[in-house]
């Protein structure tokens, strides 16, 4: 019976050594899973079925509050910029634990969105009884069908990733922002908050981004050399600028979790203010610095790195010759609309640490400490 | 020449070896000074003079956003806890640097309070002049006369702590926490959404600050003996919940800034979503566990630490037995309002941090790599 157990599990792995590199690999299929039939660029749809009934709340809200926890809660970061750019609405990001436990401002013309790939974080679900309980509507974003937080919700969107097994989450959170960037499409076509051509841009974008990820893919050789070099690394930092700041904490989060090196992520220009002091020839830096709009800061941010001995991984646009000539290591990811980088820039770092986790011998699957879905406080 | 100038330094540091442990052992001071004539329990006096034309509008904001970097940012923090509960004001809190180029959400009736020491932070005083094109009101809260933000201000609060030398701020922190929740029940008392009595409870309390950081300053014999132990570290976490979230953060970047340790602080109940993987027999954990609504959660997020062996120095109320039962070491801070508390919990994170940059043998004055203030990008 061992056996055959085995065997099943290295089937459901479907050829990899673990079921999170097997995640990482199926990133263009669950974004595409998650964006069939709720966009058709060239028809300008842009839909989630699922919170049709609660649009004009959502077009109308005073305030979007977005709760969750872990790479969640990045996913959420990621959605306030993307919201407020695109919809003009004010999004405020929240920690669900301490929402909870303090007495926040929540009114009835507020929407609160709880992410959660599970549906069962405990402090998740805890927020969205408190919004409740105040009259706000309330949309889940949640991976399984059926979950606590998705039969909460007054309406919601499904991420349609398929099971994450892997206790780091990849896939969820790629599909995380696909649901939450469709969303911010759907209120923007409806508020007409966006000029008809740059709609038109961001859905054929949208609707490129699992090929784009099949692109981002491809530096699994690269990245498997660098880890090689990092893998014993006491610290790492990574740094980001706008969109692309949560994902210095996803990458730095998912480092932590897998390798249990300490990790940190931080927005480049706080570095400043403290961190900085942290940089020498010890201590690599990864940065997310993609052609965007922030590029030349990052680019003086980079220098400041370099001028203190710091090691640097850049993952940079495809194309781009001054930040490659800048560093130690550079990373090609594909060009895209800066609003949907995220789901292309965090590729190369989900590798990064999936290898050295690997390398340092470490049960990938099943990090020490930490559950899959935290159903406790 | 040489010598008067030393003598000179020595004086100016008043009988202390750096300008950090005077500016810690200052506070007291440097916070009655920023009360005297501001607070009044007796009298329900609460009034902040350099705000007063402004008072309407900071009474009716759709939204105040608070624009900050580094230590400022916390004060920031811990001031939109206090703004929401004591005057149901919603308060958004943005790194200045990431606010100043995305297109962030500002209407005219918002205000943006800008927290700044030196009053010259390059990217504050950008957040500032955006927000002033959108037509909002301006406050700044600084702490040098005549600063750059103070002059761009429309009206403003100094913290009156006198000049800070040490790199890394201390008594500017405290101070601006006694200007920010000064300020929140000057508001809360004009809009009348405290009950007197708890009105008058917290003034007493506010004005008691001083005299409770004195006795919190009584652990340094202490928090030396701590330090001997742990000056070896490679890597801390600080964790806290609630109005002590933020306090850990700062409790993080002193340690970070001036003794080049890695630490990194997180809200308690986010642990398990990841960093709770890092903890070890190796990893050094500091709880802000004072008595407050979170206690109970808080024993539990100990609970964890020590079931996976990691070493925890706890910040506890006095009086205290549960958790110094189950720490390694706790150290007393006297009782106050919990909303007040960040100003007395950070005490022993900030004598924490010197005592173990000076046994590193750290320049604790002037770290490297870092600048007092941050004028440029």
């Amino acid at each position: 019976i061992q056996t055959l157990e085995m065997e099943l599990e290295a089937i459901e792995k479907g050829g990899y050594d673990h079921f999170m590199m097997k995640e990482i690999m199926e990133q263009p299929r669950s974004v595409a899973d998650c964006l069939r039939g709720r966009v058709i660029a060239d028809q300008m749809h842009v839909k989630l079925g699922g919170i049709r009934h609660k649009m004009k709340d959502l077009m109308n809200a005073n305030r979007i509050i977005i709760a969750a926890c872990g790479t969640s809660w990045h996913a959420g970061l990621v959605a306030e910029y993307i919201i407020e750019e695109f919809t003009r609405i004010p999004v405020e990001v929240e920690y669900a634990s301490e929402f909870r436990y303090r007495n926040p401002i929540i009114r009835e013309d507020d929407v609160l969105i709880a992410i959660s790939q599970s549906g069962e974080t405990a402090d998740t679900l805890a927020a969205i009884e408190l919004a409740k309980s105040k009259g706000a509507t309330i949309l889940g974003v949640c991976n399984v069908v059926g979950s606590s937080i998705a039969r909460s919700s007054d309406e919601g969107a499904y991420t349609h990733a398929g099971p994450e097994i892997g206790v780091a989450s990849t896939k969820a959170f790629t599909a995380q922002l696909t649901v939450l960037t469709t969303m911010a499409l759907m209120i923007a076509k409806e508020k007409q908050t966006l000029p008809e051509e740059t709609l038109h841009k961001l859905l054929v974008d949208l609707e490129s981004i699992p090929e784009k990820i099949a692109e981002a893919l491809k530096c699994e050789e690269e990245i498997k050399k660098i880890s090689e070099m990092y893998k014993d690394a006491q610290n790492f930092l990574y740094l980001g600028r706008g969109y692309n700041f949560p994902v210095a904490l996803e990458g730095a989060l998912k480092l932590k979790e897998i390798s249990y090196i300490h990790a940190e992520g931080y927005p480049a220009a706080e570095m400043k203010h403290g961190p900085i002091a942290l940089i020498d020839e010890e201590m690599p830096v990864a940065f997310i610095a993609t052609k965007d709009s922030s590029y030349e800061k990052i680019v003086s941010n980079i220098q400041e790195v370099k001028a203190r001995k710091g090691k640097v991984i850049a993952i940079v646009t495809k194309g781009d010759t001054l930040i490659p000539s800048m560093v130690d290591h550079a990373i090609e990811v594909p060009d895209v609309h800066e609003a949907l980088m995220p789901m292309v820039s965090v590729i190369p770092l989900q590798l990064l640490s999936y290898y050295i986790a690997v390398l340092r011998g470490c049960d990938v699957d099943q990090p020490r400490n930490l559950a899959k879905s935290v159903t406790v406080e």
